[in-house]
């Protein structure tokens, strides 16, 4: 097993479960997006409970909220390929956040 | 659609799913205090096992920890709102950690 | 209650739910080890579907990933303490990834 030390970027995009983007869910799209942008991975978390990931909520009573989880697709590639697909990702998004940070990265292939 | 660059800092708070405060669970009132202090938005992760989140665990199986689970609550705003809200915070913990960092952030609006 | 605050590194372990280290899942495993090398806790979080994080994945159909989700297994230690568990780690890894950041702590005890 090979084992490759370098700096990479997290990149973190934070949107509901609902939010769609061509008739399908958005964080679906993201993930094959990134996949067919030759990312080496992604990771979908979904919270299980939070508010302003997209809609505004009116309500008080945070049970409401679980009908639109929100949803992280986490990934670490060079800052040169988040730079490339940020295009594309501006043209999916209808809300929510995205945060990157510089991370040391082992890689095991 | 607004798209707002800047810097913020993530704010990442680890707790038990059995951590109460005030008769309820700490993450729905950590989350709803968040919500009234005009933060811009939370997410609350549920971990499916680990160890230290607070309570102390005796037992060595490891699915014995599944009574209470970790979770995660996260956040991204200035440093300033952070720090106005962090009297509030130490209040409510009864255990657990939180981690901070700096993050570039991109806001979709 | 004492809070003690400090910098530490936040250690992200992303593997997939189905790799093995002697004949137990890895991330098992991996909290085990982290648990008896006297970390001082550790969170496993399962992502809900994803790519890349060991197999090698042939379908264009996002669903066919559901049969092997990425973890991620949290830590947050001294970089000393990182670092001796480090070759323990490497031996366990069968692919995947691992990132390491700087974080501030404050810690509830």
């Amino acid at each position: 097993m090979t084992k490759l030390i370098g700096e990479n970027v997290l990149m973190r995009i934070f949107i509901a479960e609902g939010d769609r983007y061509e008739h399908r869910p958005l964080y679906e799209a993201l993930v094959e997006m990134l996949r067919k942008e030759g990312f080496a991975g992604a990771t979908v978390l979904r919270g299980v409970s939070g508010f302003g990931a997209h809609s505004v909520y009116h309500s008080q009573k945070l049970l409401d909220l679980s009908a639109d989880l929100p949803m992280i697709i986490e990934t670490v590639d060079s800052q040169e390929k988040i730079n490339a697909v940020m295009p594309r990702i501006d043209e999916m998004m209808s809300g929510g956040m995205i945060t990157m940070e510089k991370v040391r990265v082992i890689r095991y292939t």
